[in-house]
């Protein structure tokens, strides 16, 4: 039990995954885990502060490559695509783990405590990228806009991914989240076009 | 002390933020607040279920709001639109509370489990918002996308209201928000544009 085995860190979260959506992650204990993977309770221990880091890694990298692609992306890019090139270089990262995703999201889902949790961190994100664009000369309101929304995006573009059985690549939902929200916002002349043709817009001028 | 005196409740939810402000929400005791309003803690037990309440209240008529406006919009608007104009059609609710807003603002910002609490019903509107545009017949991608993207736009639309030391209308926040999230969005044609002039462009074609 207490041998060296390859990969005790795979293990254990494959094995808490399991266990959090069989049995629900607060009825888990890390000693049920850890039995499950084969390994003693010191080397998860080794690996995860707690139950809720097989969820949430401390060494996350998301913040470091999102900060660094933003920086280093073209000057004259609108914002919006600045975040896309830099969520796309972030994508192999979480393709890592793809074959694990839907199961981390299926425990996720269940429990609200965890869902607060993940939007914390999607939220974190979103002001890494906020202060990545302010370094880039953006003005504040409108860099902690653009980094909202392209985290709104991209947490529409994770779910499609993760819940598409053909697994198309992260970076094409991407990209293709992008192009839905530019048609997401007419022109105003599209705008006013549409408003005026709408017999039954009560709104309409008399 | 236990004699019946005018707005009970927003004496409650005043003397409450002053001591979350004062002594950090963790530190406060309900006792604490009844005492500071003038009130018993049985009179507190009658508007609010717990601590918590008071900053997020239970009856909230937000998500009631923005899905009836939803649905009312005339058909053919741009689902963003559709969007900032529920918004805007609740911002008068939000707008009843601007002079506690502030320090209801200060309290969560200085919890990290309030501001996960704050997240998750911000997302619970972007639900209630997608849901409401499928049911307009949108796709269930794009429903998902513009509720996001919508309620990523109010949430800086909303933290420049309460931070803006003259109050202009949040409706006129929201509006703002919105003109500016079509600016973040260039057409094809702009990128290709701007991606061409660059000389520093590393990507550029050879």
């Amino acid at each position: 039990m207490s041998r060296w085995k390859p990969d005790a860190r795979g293990r254990l979260e494959k094995a808490a995954l399991e266990l959090y959506n069989r049995q629900g992650f607060d009825a888990t204990t890390v000693a049920e885990i850890a039995t499950r993977a084969g390994v003693t309770e010191r080397t998860f221990y080794r690996h995860f502060a707690d139950k809720r880091e097989v969820l949430f890694p401390a060494d996350n990298p998301l913040p470091d490559i999102l900060a660094g692609a933003t920086a280093a992306a073209p000057l004259p890019l609108p914002p919006l695509e600045v975040i896309t090139r830099a969520l796309t270089e972030a994508a192999p990262v979480l393709e890592e783990r793809a074959d694990l995703a839907p199961q981390r999201q299926a425990v996720i889902a269940a429990n609200p405590e965890l869902q607060e949790r993940e939007l914390a961190k999607l939220s974190a994100l979103a002001s890494t990228l906020a202060q990545a664009l302010r370094d880039r000369g953006l003005e504040t309101t409108t860099a902690a806009l653009a980094a909202e929304i392209g985290i709104a995006a991209f947490k529409v573009a994770y779910e499609r991914w993760v819940n598409d059985p053909d697994r198309h690549p992260l970076a094409q939902r991407i990209r293709e989240t992008q192009d839905t929200t530019s048609h997401l916002i007419a022109s105003p002349e599209h705008l006013a076009a549409t408003d005026s043709v709408n017999p039954t817009d009560q709104e309409g001028a008399a």
